[in-house]
């Protein structure tokens, strides 16, 4: 299981259809929360996500539109018992903003709130993946983030390994994880039997930025790109001196990275009841595009699923 | 035009139905905000109140679930461009709160925010209305609150003033303010023409509370009472430990105030999707009460309309 649910796709300003930026990802049942904008708890309340197995926030940057929604969480949090630690990662001030959402208000907690500032290029490992920050151009210091999940074992050929001698049975499992078995006086190595090691899924957020090199080398063999797509190709200057970028510019990207699908996120106002000025012009460049609606949910599959 | 809009009901957790507290008064197109938990501007957009003419956000106090929609409305107010001052009133500690608001995320602002603690019993003068703080009893320092208006003048009796020998027109207008007149050598005195004064409508809302004297003193000859209701009866303990009413406390102090409407608001997540418990034991007691529910919306009536 690998899903990801939008649970804010507003651009700076939110609008009765779409909260501030946050993403959910939950992935074999553990929860990470890219961005979290005023609203986020209420999103997760209404996406029936829970937030007990919520262990890490990865902010983009500081802007107020992705970090708002993190004092109240954590008060939600401390409400429901919570015990467990929580890690507040993001880019340099991170540390800050989270020892000032620990003084505001009258805040009792018995977890630890943990702050993390990362560098382009900083890996968190997780058990089967990592987090891998990336660099990102928006106005203020800012990173994108790449879930990259670890390789899987190559497929095991049951035909080759019974033909080679090896019964069926528990010699088929310590072939599969890599030791060589003994059958008859005879060694069989796991290479005879498996196939290449296999991608694991690999995902990439850009937060809100122009385009980027770096986002497109992250790019590369992704199953998802999720990328800032603000506005529409008639208003580039716009998005120049803001730091976004347009439609047109998200799948130009995606289709030089070669991403299998990408999503259009952090929709301005403008667009915020239909995005189909978006979407079209995205489509026309790489057409595995889609825009991201608030409480929409995908599971990731596997490239040779 | 004196209108209540309940933007957020909930009690300390936020759910899908409910936002945490705010309260939107608009007299005669000035709008003055009544906490502002997180979600509030969204909860503004949807009900479509605007937010060019929100001079005042008064505070209750200071716990997470009534403040932290404040950061994001600034942001927003930032964005549209706004320039005049705000003021943001509440209990001691606030100015340290505005502080810490004003310093978390990038944030840049072309208007001032003003930070006014009050004590109960403090007044801030509007024109034509007053805004007292007054004494409540809650877990940390607390204020409701008691919007006011001025007296009105009294009703202008036109066929006295013909049969008095003032003629309709600009007399008339002179009368009605308080001065005298003088026709066909005879003086005509104010008094002789208007009713007494009129009085204004009054609102009084809590905020988090245990039932208290202060809000009942203020509650006498109140339009609308808006109580804190979070628990039934059957949790009075649990009401009593976190410093909050029951239904059936607010409509026992409703009724010995006499106010002329109990709202009851600040709902536990326990009865956020059917409240009709609290209702039920209340109305027992103040037939006139009714549950707040996210977005609803009253016209506050002057007693002799």
């Amino acid at each position: 299981m690998l899903n990801v649910t939008f649970l804010g796709t507003a651009g700076s300003l939110p609008t009765p259809e779409r909260n501030p930026s946050a993403i959910l990802i939950n992935r074999e049942g553990e929860m990470l929360l890219f961005d979290c904008g005023e609203g986020t708890q209420r999103q997760m309340m209404r996406a029936r996500t829970g937030m007990m197995r919520l262990n890490y926030i990865f902010l983009t940057h500081l802007h107020a539109d992705h970090i708002l929604g993190i004092p109240g969480l954590l008060e939600t949090m401390a409400f429901q018992g919570r015990v467990e630690p929580i890690t507040i990662a993001g880019p340099i001030h991170t540390a800050r903003l989270v020892e000032c959402f620990k003084s505001v208000c009258y805040f009792s907690r018995n977890f630890e709130v943990i702050a993390l500032e990362l560098s382009p290029e900083d890996v968190v490992k997780m058990k089967g993946y990592q987090v891998r920050a990336i660099e990102t151009r928006h106005s203020v210091p800012s990173l994108g983030y790449v879930l990259e999940e670890d390789q899987r074992l190559g497929r095991f050929d049951r035909d080759a390994a019974i033909s080679l001698g090896v019964p069926p049975g528990p010699l088929f499992g310590r072939l599969q994880h890599g030791h060589e078995v003994a059958v008859e006086g005879r060694v069989v190595q796991p290479q005879q039997v498996m196939g290449p090691p296999r991608p694991g899924r690999k995902v990439v957020y850009t937060g809100d930025t122009r385009p980027c090199r770096s986002v497109e080398d992250a790019g590369r063999g992704a199953d998802l790109l999720i990328h800032d797509s603000a506005l529409a190709s008639d208003m580039i200057e716009w998005a120049m001196e803001t730091k976004h970028s347009t439609a047109k510019e998200a799948a130009e990207l995606a289709r030089r990275a070669g991403v299998r699908h990408l999503i259009l996120t952090h929709i301005s106002s403008r667009y915020s009841e239909d995005s189909s000025q978006l979407l079209n012009e995205a489509r026309l460049i790489f057409e595995k595009t889609d825009v991201a609606e608030d409480l929409m949910s995908l599971e990731i599959r596997f490239k040779d699923e």
